[in-house]
């Protein structure tokens, strides 16, 4: 798309219907000049005509606006044990979402296999939107090469280091496609759709098994010289020796991190510091980071410190990028983000309390508002920025 | 300036000096346009005529060129307990420079009164510029509201909080005046005419009184939303005790800044732990941070380890933020930082450790290649950005 045509799209789409003088009008160009960058739009689905408008005194004018079911975008939003995928339109709203249980560790063949079966039956469940699509987005729980789309040394994915995703996907389904770090897919899905729109710069933390941070600055992913800023599940927590599988001491994922959760909450129920945890240990025989916050909700007392303490690390990791980057927004997010008002409540204490007061003086600590659908929200809006020059509406 | 005039100026900066009909080519505007802004930017000083070029035929072509001696900036580059001040040309290449011993704590007036008597004497002693002067730049070592030019709250500068500092030049030598944070200034000379030219992401360190962070993200200064990014001196070291000036506990600065430093090089004095330091200290009565310097330079073992546990301090630091940031480069400049080798190889030994490797894969750990005009180089580059739309030649 010219610089041009993603102007006229962007006009249309934010400021809704429009004619094709008002057109010329904003955009400079002549009606003639207009006439025929809209033809090459409609024709590649992008806008459509609405009829005619209100006369005043000629001919009524016709309208065009932004045909945001004229395509449709496939984004896979893959977390290391579960995937989902979805088909958005072009306002990178979820169509039509599956999901299923994955084991990142079994490696790029198999993992993306079932990520293709799912993307066939996505399509074919919205056959409207399969013969339009534009291009595919694909998130990863880990660094990502965005010029190349290939996996850079990412920590908890055994196989898939340089694994050529992006080809994959182009080869088999013939359209452009993005792979980046879920976590910036994410960020961009709130930016979009959900709780940070018209904010310019923010971070999207991710507390899953993995603990990671996109980051918008400037109203933009920012993704660093090596495509990797935003790995903070790394940093460490002075003091703490917990040792991580990244062979430190006292990273913030070994701490708060789903599998770390996951691993104290046995030991809570082993030791029977914890009852609720002992009898759900009892029943099925294994605990997730979610028995944890079932525990809590039930008033667990050494459930309800764990979430606290894990909230308590968070928050200190987040105070230190607070009086680094002074961010506008921080988004909590991630199934772990999902174990109840305290943790949310700790990382706040926390942040407010080891934080610079001009540094929190404007900021807004929250949870997000897409919840499981921010990472393919944000597949569709990258694939519309990236295509398109498509732009949040909001800003 | 318009756009197109920053563009013609831009051009003729970076690309030397150039006919009309080059200009034209490379512009896309018309000869005649040219013409007539090229009439408007002689009239304002900043390009000049060469006289004539080779002749490719029939008349041979005048060229034009930068003026970088047509104006001139007086750049301020406030510290704690010192004031540098500079006249630059248009290159932001420091031409008269002086700097006195302050003490900011003084408050604004006593400080301000300084500052302008150097601001008046560098003018004195470069009439030629003096005449030309096309802007101020003032950097304060604390957050500044880079909007209206005044202070925010600034830890160690009492009585400066919402002090109108801009409108205090502005009104004193009648041209434009931009404040900012000094170390915003130092990065932005650093990028200008230092280690960092064609840098896109820059974190510049300042290890002095205090210690703070300059962040250029995308080739840009990034001052977050309240103005107060990069403010890393109150980032919490996790397991130490010792108590901040701000109140908390285990502050950065409170164990690597100068003030911290020079307070326990007395202590390693009086306690003998140190030869060197007790026989410094008998000599003067007091003891600043350079002595440590000197006396880990002449091999003192305490000496040497306080210096290594200062960088290690500031090394397990500026690990987080390269985990979260993932920047090209590091530059470690400020008074502190002359302490000697060791600084700085105790900083990388800690940063390679703790980094995630990725993340350092492509970084660049460096000193200064500017030392103490970095900040007044960086307000002469910053009245030209600011003004003028000029960025770095490089980029």
């Amino acid at each position: 798309l010219s610089p041009r045509d993603a102007e006229i799209i962007q006009l249309v789409r934010t400021a809704g219907a429009m004619s094709k003088s008002e057109l010329a009008r904003q955009t400079g160009l002549s009606r003639t000049g207009v006439g025929s960058r809209l033809a090459v739009l409609r024709e590649m689905g992008l806008l459509e005509e609405l009829g005619e408008g209100p006369s005043s005194g000629g001919r009524p004018p016709s309208l065009v606006r932004f045909a945001s079911d004229g395509g449709s975008v496939v984004a896979v939003d893959m977390g290391a044990t579960s995937v989902d995928v979805a088909v958005t339109n072009l306002a990178a709203e979820p169509l039509v979402h599956l999901a299923q249980d994955i084991d990142v560790r079994e490696g790029p063949k198999g993992v993306l296999n079932t990520t293709t079966d799912l993307v066939d039956q996505v399509l074919a469940a919205s056959p409207h939107a399969a013969g339009r699509l534009k291009g595919i987005a694909v998130g990863l729980p880990g660094p990502v090469e965005f010029l190349t789309g290939r996996p850079v040394a990412p920590p908890i994915m055994p196989g898939w280091d340089q694994y050529p995703v992006r080809e994959l996907f182009e080869d088999r389904y013939g359209c452009r496609t993005f792979v980046d770090n879920d976590v910036n897919l994410m960020a961009l899905g709130e930016l979009w759709a959900g709780a940070a729109a018209r904010v310019q710069d923010l971070l999207w933390v991710k507390l899953g098994t993995g603990i990671g941070c996109g980051i918008i600055s400037q109203g933009a992913a920012f993704r660093g010289i090596s495509g990797c800023a935003g790995d903070i599940g790394h940093i460490e927590l002075g003091g703490d020796t917990t040792v991580c599988r990244c062979g430190n001491l006292g990273c913030l994922e070994a701490v708060a991190g789903g599998e770390a959760l996951a691993m104290r909450a046995e030991g809570l129920a082993l030791s029977g510091e914890s009852r609720s945890l002992a009898r759900m240990l009892d029943e099925r025989g294994s605990l997730r980071a979610e028995d944890l916050g079932v525990a809590a909700q039930e008033g667990d007392v050494a459930a309800v410190e764990l979430v606290r303490s894990a909230g308590r690390a968070v928050g200190a990791v987040l105070a230190s990028l607070v009086n680094f980057y002074n961010p506008e927004m921080i988004v909590i997010g991630g199934g772990v983000s999902r174990l109840g008002v305290r943790l949310l409540a700790s990382i706040r204490e926390a942040v407010y309390r080891r934080s610079l007061p001009l540094a929190t003086r404007d900021l807004v600590l929250t949870g997000s508002a897409l919840g499981e659908l921010a990472g393919v929200t944000g597949g569709g809006a990258m694939v519309l920025g990236e295509l398109y020059g498509l732009s949040p509406a909001g800003s």
